[in-house]
């Protein structure tokens, strides 16, 4: 059963963990930092409880605990109980979801942990937007897409407004870093992927026609710049997903969902 | 040949269409007020220059003035040229994008116009969310869909930000409101569309086997309360996009996606 602790003073040291949610320098959820991770509103914090991120606790208002009582039943760990008032001031605005969790970072997933029984994959370069990756774990996780991963130049996962796109679903879904980058995409060759890269290029294989492995890694880059030569060079096949002319290519979670549909379809 | 019309003051009358940009009762594209449509950024004052909204007026910092120049040179519209810190005066915050246009809202099209020679157009019930709203016309561009039709209780897309998020596609996608909901969809019925709702009821028809119509109308509800059981007796077949179990439903304009995807696959 979770411990209910009375937060009357926003000065309050236990919530330390919660404190400035949106400083850009001291924000709990900053890599390199303490780096912790941030669940925010009744769903996001229930998944959180079913996964491997442990939170150390919650802080939010009585009418959430009350929503959360089934998942709290069970677990240990103090829930500190607040007003909307404090917890605006210890957050630093006012969060209408009323309710947070906090948990340490764990020990990063291996590659052969996250892929080891995985058929489908996004393997992701230069996607440095939150809310895109956000996005990515959410559809991943509706059409079935078993793991995340990340070459170069990726944002964070683990920060506040991904874990929210993503309905908590970057908590679900486990993802991994692709060592040596571009090379380590090898490791998956030799894994039995089909290294498939999603590309605008009208020169390329339609989705639908390209993606043959029982295994496949979808390589996708950010919108604009899209993937690197090195990257594209180190692929079994490139795909396009058939695009109307004159319009731009579409956001990279949306390819992506396209794609994982595509694995599911029938 | 654009004129250019040098601004320095702020409170210059001459720019008011793009004043207070951010302001909830002031703002110059609050339909049932002025009813302005305004596109932020190189790329959709592009879109908007090609599209029925004819420009009023421009406004923004000379660079983006010289980048719009191949645009510009045919066109009789003054640019009101300025500084990044006037313009931020005028609208209200920065922005940097650096250029925006301004167009009068035309009169509706009807919903003959923007069906005569569609095969795929979405029908969207209670779809409030102006960055979904965005997204769908994004996606409804790049993956041919024709049409956005309107039911009950959907937002403004032609709200700026709704008009940002879709790269300008709200200006070049045509869009009708379906009269007399739902029973307007017989009309669609009339012109042969197959009238599919998008439902994650597992009970429902697989997407991919769903759609056997020539012309197919989409209908799609808001995510959460997904469409109403009056809508959904007014259609045709119900259809699902197969998901994972314990799952949320996928964001309007992906589950859009995927079923204009499905259309244009192969």
């Amino acid at each position: 059963m979770a411990e209910v602790i009375d937060i009357d003073d926003p000065a309050d040291p236990r919530v330390d963990d919660f404190r400035d949610l949106n400083s850009a320098d001291r924000r709990p959820d900053l890599p390199g930092r303490r780096g912790l991770v941030i669940a925010e509103g009744v769903v996001v914090v229930q998944r959180m409880l079913a996964s491997r991120f442990t939170p150390t606790a919650l802080f939010g208002v009585d009418k959430r605990r009350v929503e959360l009582a089934g998942e709290l039943a069970d677990v240990a760990v103090p829930y500190y109980r607040t007003s909307a008032e404090v917890m605006a001031e210890v957050v630093g605005f006012h969060l209408n979801r009323g309710v947070l969790a906090v948990a340490r970072r764990p020990a990063p997933l291996s590659l052969d942990e996250v892929t080891a029984h995985a058929r489908t994959v996004a393997v992701l370069e230069g996607v440095n937007d939150h809310e895109n990756l956000g996005a990515m774990f959410r559809n991943a996780a509706g059409l079935g897409a078993e793991a995340i991963l990340f070459g170069d130049r990726c944002a964070d996962p683990l920060y506040r407004r991904a874990v929210r796109v993503s309905m908590g679903h970057v908590l679900r879904v486990p993802f991994a870093s692709v060592p040596d980058w571009p090379d380590g995409l090898d490791i998956l060759r030799r894994k039995g992927f089909q290294i498939i890269a999603l590309t605008p290029d009208g020169a390329a294989m339609n989705l639908a026609t390209a993606m043959t492995g029982e295994r496949v890694a979808l390589l996708l880059g950010a919108e604009g710049p899209g993937l690197t030569e090195e990257a594209m060079r180190a692929t079994d096949v490139r795909a396009r997903i058939p695009m109307s002319p004159g319009t731009d290519s579409l956001n990279v979670a949306t390819a992506a969902a396209m794609a994982f549909y595509e694995r599911v379809r029938t």
